[in-house]
């Protein structure tokens, strides 16, 4: 057997967009190995980052993103090899949108130079599969294996070749593909069986993949297969930190793991943290492809090594298992890096006495120092001393600053300006009566905590403010823009109702250890005190009955086969709603729609919403902080138009209704 | 000679996500048509329409659309034939998203059915380039002809054949292609190549293809040039109306033209305007492979045309020519169906004296009625008489409402809350001072307008207000979120200042014919007038000199070949700097930048603003009308991140300022 290498896998803060820090940290790794590792990997994309919007399309930035490629490939001279994901440009080719061709890449470089990969002919290998759903747009810019095959006659599976390295005297070959190649179950292409008819002595797969939530589980479950398709290690190495597209901020989670030849997870990294893992070997790079790794991998003490986790199948069709803890990291982390990259560390809150707003304060106090973190209560005339109460509670839990700010003179001069008054032409021929009231009335005085005093405050504070909006909430647009639908970033844009009253509680007993959300928090109920019909102590609030409507809500936005109205009228009619929906056993359906036309007048309500004022609404809101297999925003996108109601939708409402009448008659 | 069909096209409105109201328009053209036509065209994706987000994951919409194409195909027994583009599904078979597979596809009808494509072996023909770039993300949902001839080992081109269409005893080899496979020059695989190759009698190229300026002109170019490729008629069939992705939002502007075998342009239908133009027999369907078609066709009376235009070749890397007409005509017409589409009439518009809210309000005192139309102006202690005055001159000229609604009282409620004041603690252990100036101040008062009183207005009114923020102010988020970067609609967002200046001059020149606007508006110098370093009867005002700064954001946002600060510091150290930005006369780059180093501090002033502020507020910000061939929004994605600098940018910057420096010595 011949001398095997030490193996490192870099788990690194990729930075979107910031080459020279990226490859700083990467030239900083290497230095750091040198004759302590021989081939170190890093993750996809790990010198310019991922998702960019369309920085691809900038020559500068490409050039520069090329010379740190080169820098990074002449640092391997008499220090270990490297592996990793970057961008490279083939300036002879245009892609489809007339621009230099860009390839998702990775260069595998050793003695001071990329070597030749034996597929593409050039310095670099190439991805296979172009992931182009959800946040992913990666056909958008990079040309790929499959569309060079068709131009140059050439076989698909040419392109996929392990890569020779020459160590110790001995030649390995080194399997290496970027992420979705190793997803490829829903492609007709198999890049991992291709690479597999070509025996890797062992694999890489270089990702820059984005947290969600039992997607640890689920990747566990196909790289184990996959491993055992290669009949060899699979070492899969994942990026942290975060990453955005405007409108929707992604977590990175890291969590690189090796496979062993067997399938078993043999080792894997902790989610979110930053370092590097040089796997010891004695686990034997010969003994690999025999399969007798798959006993547990001992590893430096660089890092630290997470549980093992089985592989399960999550029904991706049904609301996936909710982890509170799994969830909760990713929001701290998010939310904290998210902070730190505005460069401010000050946060203003605005604390309702609500359930949404104290979560998001308990969250946020966990990062933000208690000098740093202003909570504010803005009652009207509407609030209750019940929720200003808790408002107050929960400031004083935590310790950090409060602030009681009332709204109702702010809300006099509005009405004295605009409340009942007379609008006319200059030359006074046209009059028109006008009032403020009602919703619109409601609306001013969202409108007037978050535009006016949030605003304000958080400027002359130093900081940021956040908005609370849950997911059922911005689902049908319940909320007012330029009020609390506003904001830096909204942490919990991407759970459901019930979720955040679970993430509350779970702050409360684990993470703060200590009541400081006031526990009344949970019992009351929610509301938005706008008005008189709101009032929390005569147990009025919000129109959503969440145990319900969460579930329809979800059923709409985030369900793989995504239901409409149709579907949900069909599993009503045919009594399967409450196993569809999987209705928590509280949801007496018969007491909540007593007649089809009940249960239908509310399907259109919210439906006319989601597909209307929702989406008014998302447009000008805040990032989300998506943990969920579809946040709001870039991975749910969406057009300003009519709500609809399909043929059979409306087949279907006919008959019920007009069984209903029968019945009656 | 054969008796020739009497073919007809449909430039017919697109409503997106509605197929009823699409198909029942079909419909009733197909049945106005029997006995009048013989052969009827109808755009790319008429049934469902195109921009529509996700919803093509929903299988019921897909059934829905799906039994349209069944109605429409059945209802052309007895009647004339059709060809049509809509969505197809292929239930057998999955896309790479894993769901149901789809194509952007085509149906040619008759005698009731919908004929089999020899080369699909399907009822349907399929698009064989899928655009993704800039709006366009064809791939994201559908499937296409390359990618089934990877899967299937086939040619791609044998997809690709015109259909056989039996008439008056004659078989026509009818081509179809749609939109983008026209557009092939960027591609390495050419549908129409291999089009011509199988010689189609004449060919459709049904369209959804969205405005921008210029592309009539680029269009003429590139088909005409097909149409000779082709040596057979090309026609070419758009869609009118208005679609968005959100943030964005596109106007079609339809434009159907006839091209004959030479290329030559033989008619053409009016710009957004829905019609059917049914072509004269006499232009001879045998006589056009011969190139016999090529004089100018005659046309029913049911719709105009307009004067053919000179095809030209647009610089594409420098600033398109501006065609104020042509940008009005798409303004006016996106504003006008928007608005409609809210299902409101009224519009409130925050005039403040300046050029950009008076070319919005006499933008929308073009359709929407005096009464329905309300300026107001929002005066604090810094608006000058002299803007105040402008505000309500314009009023008055449009005879619309007007109000004046100072500030002073409600930033007196607010400076009395939070102006100068201390935060604590519950426990009063943590104290913080915090005053409300600055910077703070100045968005107050501007937030104060937009989220309170405008907002408020609207709501109260029954309508919209408008956001009137022209595309040099949404670069560098010159603006305050929740302020005036609020409201329905930036009608003006995707021009650049001296655009609004030229748009604003033709709406008094030529729309109304009148000084609606009063003269002095064009005159003053553009301020935010936020505080008195804004006094505009001193001069002052924004901080960008917009006949530079313009051109200069135009490099980085709009140009094809994207420019950054790299760039932009090479060309001013060579001296092309003008040349490159295409600067008007008036701009002294000398008196400008009198060193490297101002020259240097106003670029990364601006591009760290770009990158950074700017990008926050557009997230937040109303959607853009799209005029231009790069609009903020989906059309221009982009992250938060850190405003970065590259090598070689770092390198000229430390070589200008080392040469300054050698100077002064």
């Amino acid at each position: 057997m011949v001398s095997a290498p030490r193996i490192a896998l870099c788990q690194m803060r990729v930075h979107p967009g910031e080459p020279r820090r990226n490859a700083e940290a990467v030239l900083a790794v290497i230095e750091a190995h040198r004759g302590r590792a021989d081939l170190i990997a890093f993750p996809e994309m790990c010198v310019p980052g991922y998702l960019l919007g369309d920085t691809w399309e900038r020559a500068a930035f490409l050039n520069d993103c090329g010379q740190w490629n080169q820098r990074i490939a002449a640092a391997t001279a008499g220090g270990p090899a490297v592996v990793f994901g970057t961008v490279a440009v083939d300036r002879g080719a245009r892609g489809e949108d007339g621009r230099p061709r860009k390839y998702n890449a990775w260069i595998f470089a050793a003695d001071g130079r990329a070597l030749e990969h034996p597929g593409t002919g050039r310095p670099y290998g190439i991805k296979t599969l172009l992931p182009n759903y959800r946040e992913f747009e990666d056909t958008r810019h990079f040309y790929d294996a499959r569309r060079l095959a068709l131009e140059t006659g050439r076989d698909w599976r040419d392109y996929i070749e392990p890569i020779p390295w020459e160590f110790a005297g001995a030649r390995h070959r080194v399997g290496v593909m970027l992420c979705e190649d190793a997803w490829e179950d829903d492609y007709v292409q198999k890049p991992v069986e291709a690479l597999a008819a070509k025996n890797p002595d062992f694999t890489f797969n270089l990702s820059a993949s984005p947290f969600t939530r039992g997607k640890n589980d689920k990747r566990n479950r196909v790289f184990g297969a996959k491993a055992r398709l290669l009949g060899s290690p699979l070492l899969y190495v994942n990026a942290v930190g975060i990453q955005n597209n405007g409108k929707t901020l992604y977590t990175f989670d890291g969590q690189s793991t090796v496979y062993g030849a067997d399938g078993a997870v043999l080792q894997e990294m902790a989610a979110y943290e930053e370092g590097v893992s040089i796997l010891e070997p004695g686990l034997g790079l010969g003994g690999w492809r025999s399969g007798a790794g798959s006993q547990a991998a001992r590893t430096s003490a660089e890092f630290a090594l997470t549980p093992n986790s089985q592989p399960k199948a999550p029904n991706i069709s049904r609301i996936a298992p909710f982890s509170i803890p799994e969830a909760h990291r990713a929001i701290r982390y998010g939310a904290e890096k998210f902070l730190e990259s505005t460069g401010l560390r000050k946060v203003v809150i605005g604390v309702s006495g609500g359930v949404d707003s104290a979560v998001s304060a308990a969250l946020f106090a966990e990062f933000v120092k208690p000098e740093d973190l202003l909570l504010v209560n803005m009652p009207s005339r509407f609030n209750s001393a019940t929720t200003r109460g808790l408002a107050k509670a929960l400031a004083a839990n935590l310790g950090c600053l409060y602030a009681e700010l009332p709204i109702e003179d702010s809300l006099k001069v509005t009405m004295g300006q605009i409340g009942d008054w007379e609008v006319s032409s200059v030359n006074g021929s046209l009059r028109v009566p006008l009032r403020l009231e009602g919703v619109a009335f409601e609306n001013t005085q969202a409108r007037d905590r978050g535009g006016r005093l949030l605003a304000a405050l958080a400027a002359s504070f130093g900081g940021v403010f956040t908005c609370n909006i849950n997911k059922a909430e911005s689902t049908p647009g319940f909320g007012t823009l330029y009020g609390d639908i506003a904001g830096f970033l909204s942490p919990l844009g991407d759970l459901w109702k019930h979720e955040v009253y679970a993430l509350g509680r779970h702050l409360n007993d684990v993470v703060h250890g200590r009541e400081v959300i006031p526990n009344d928090v949970f019992e009351i109920v929610p509301s938005p005190e706008l008005s008189a019909d709101h009032a929390v102590d005569e147990g009025k609030g919000d129109p959503m009955y969440y145990p319900y409507h969460d579930r329809l809500f979800y059923s709409w936005v985030q369900r793989w086969d995504r239901a409409t109205p149709e579907e949900n009228l069909a599993w009503y009619l045919d009594g399967t709603l409450a196993k569809e929906l999987q209705l928590p056993h509280e949801v007496d359906l018969k007491k909540l729609f007593p007649r089809p036309k009940d249960f239908i007048a509310d399907l259109e309500r919210w439906w006319s919403l989601y597909m209307g004022a929702g989406v008014v609404k998302r447009v000008q809101a805040p990032p989300v902080l998506a943990v969920s297999s579809r946040a709001f925003g870039y991975d749910h996108r969406e057009y300003l138009g009519k709500p609809v109601y399909t043929e059979r939708y409306q087949e279907l409402k006919k008959k019920a209704l007009a069984d209903e009448l029968l019945k009656k008659a």
